[in-house]
């Protein structure tokens, strides 16, 4: 199965997966484009470590060709309440006079696409998919359509296979989808969201806290779309 | 030393270093322009692992205000000789058919430059040294002026500093330099090229190959500034 394919190949793809419910539905959308999956998850010293083992579960369920896990440690720099033990998750939104909450990490989304692009460049992928979602998107500036073009400008000017003519691109199809639209998206093509993990805040048992910004969008997705939500909560 | 400006300092500056000749000149520079320099260096695996002693002595010994060497594992993702050990270091230049040495580590300025710039944010700095430099630069797409345009375009839609007003610079100041031209700005600024190691395939002392892509251009550098070459050699 040439996953290495020098000249690039059309159906191998790097897609980023978290385990959360948007990156779930993004590889069974990838999928059932018929794309050889590898997916990439990152341990960047999130507090939510159980995140990784529902980024296993989806991988495995979802059928990815192969399933990497990579250390990259961001808790040196700061900056954010989800890699920062000082800094609090807030209970709902940004802070006030910000549009852009503290759970946001900086730069992640360039990070993770850029460390995605050298992988791709090495399968010989053309395609890297990633969950960026634009509509209930908790202000964060690198899940915006200008962002994904951006970067998918910036990867045919980085890269041997951009260089050399086989251009890169960025799969963003949750970018404007609601998150009823996107849980319908996924119900259709048979994902288990009670597999996913989205919330910010989860006990060791991987279950959600219900009251920060993930848990509140993933419920009123499920409401909104008429689906029972089946995610496991912390008890009250 | 207010460092942590969250409205963006115009002294303060993420400056990437390796331990090279062009980054040593570089911090040299940003120095001259009064910045207040956090140098970063990534430990990704490469070979030449005595390069990051080489870093350390140039982030001391020019004044950098802080210097992290951040660990960043690209090893698994294959693909470059300076991180695949199956790969050979080519004596010199491309491979026959290809404008790109086995050299080059797929998307390492993009990877490189997305940790800067989530640093860059979180300590209020808006600005960005990189040592790339497109006139000796060994074919790697990832060292020209487009890429550099490209990735400060991406850098201002990307993060919560460029939405919400403050912009990004990426400052390549030897990108169109020939590396004559690098070495006497150095010299003029007091750099001791002696510290630094360019070469791809140094032994356990730091001492150059002579023989390598790195080693050749540096050597020429030299000779073409007419200044003594300081490297130390391993023995003939």
């Amino acid at each position: 199965m040439g996953a290495k394919a020098p000249g690039g190949s059309g159906k191998a793809a790097v897609v980023l997966v978290s385990g959360g419910l948007d990156s779930a539905t993004l590889l069974a959308i990838a999928r059932a484009e018929g794309r050889v999956c590898h997916a990439l998850t990152f341990d960047y010293g999130q507090r939510h470590r159980v995140e990784l083992q529902a980024a296993r579960r989806v991988a495995a369920r979802l059928g990815a060709a192969e399933h990497r896990i990579v250390p990259l440690d961001l808790t040196w720099m700061g900056g954010s309440a989800l890699t920062d033990q000082a800094i609090p998750v807030p209970a709902s939104g940004a802070a006030p006079g910000s549009a852009i909450p503290a759970t946001y990490v900086p730069a992640r989304n360039t990070i993770f696409l850029s460390i995605a692009l050298g992988w791709a460049e090495v399968l010989g992928a053309r395609d890297i998919y990633i969950g960026a979602n634009a509509v209930d998107y908790s202000g964060y500036p690198d899940c915006r359509p200008a962002f994904i073009e951006a970067f998918e400008r910036l990867a045919n000017l980085a890269t041997r296979a951009g260089v050399e003519g086989a251009g890169f691109r960025i799969q963003a199809p949750l970018v404007s989808l609601s998150k009823a639209e996107i849980i319908r998206t996924g119900v259709g093509l048979g994902v288990d969201y009670a597999q996913t993990l989205s919330c910010y805040d989860p006990d060791a048992e991987g279950r959600a806290c219900g009251r920060c910004d993930a848990c509140r969008l993933r419920a009123e997705g499920f409401a909104v779309a008429g689906i029972a939500d089946p995610t496991p909560y912390q008890p009250a």
